[in-house]
């Protein structure tokens, strides 16, 4: 049995959306994990550190709000990401019950390459889309995402 | 903080594919646990019982291998599944290394239940798409999925 003609056979038999999105989630959260594989974290880290690069001092229930991630998830997480001294928290000085978390300097220094794993599998994700099929499909992935927050 | 309106915003906001399928992912497992909560399973269970649904007698391999999933998840599943009295393994005469997974009376009986979970959710996450949207989206998300087994 081949696994990969099995996969592609499937992948273009079926109907379903959900399992057309989850079967790409799980391929998805593979490969971030063999990219990460050195830091030793998977793709709730991955998340959680792109959303730092962004704009550090973020408040951890804030992350887990924001982006419909489970708290106790995101909290298990920022630990892991503590031992492995990429992030750090904070009490907030104005409101000793908030925790802000902020990136060590290995956490920057990491940075440039955590980003480049994440555009390259996105390039790779979107190999033979034209730029306004791209488009289109984010607009569609946008109208799922805001159906898929109301169930 | 309003956890609705965030979720909204940064759906709006984001650029990235596969954050919002990662989102979107989320989403529906969190709705698909809800929904089969009286029978104590989440969404990978539900794949396992849909694929017998449409197919019994398949081997726990062929099941893992066929949709990308992995082995030890499926597993596990299938334990949890015999638990609850849904499915059970039966070894193949020809070859007793090989076991085959059926549904029992219990499990065909869920079978209409579980069928209605899964379609309701399916409408509700493409409720605003035309029937031509639709099948747009249903072909790009081949085509990232396929692309998504070469990573």
């Amino acid at each position: 049995m081949n696994e990969k003609t099995d996969v592609t056979e499937w992948i273009r038999g079926i109907n379903i959306p959900a399992a057309l999105i989850s079967y790409t989630y799980r391929a998805l959260q593979k490969k971030f994990q063999a990219g990460l594989r050195h830091y030793n974290l998977g793709w709730g880290h991955f998340s959680i550190l792109m959303i730092l690069l962004d704009q550090e001092g973020l408040r951890q229930d804030e992350i887990a709000l924001s982006r419909g991630f489970d708290k106790t998830m995101i909290a298990k997480s920022v630990i892991r990401l503590e031992e492995e001294n990429l992030v750090y928290r904070i009490t907030d000085p104005d409101d000793r019950r908030i925790r802000r978390l902020y990136l060590t300097e290995a956490g920057k220094r990491a940075g440039p390459e955590i980003r480049r794993i994440g555009f390259d599998i996105s390039d790779r994700l979107f190999k033979d889309f034209t730029h306004d099929e791209s488009q289109a499909l984010l607009e569609y992935l946008r109208r799922i995402a805001l159906n898929a927050s109301e169930l």
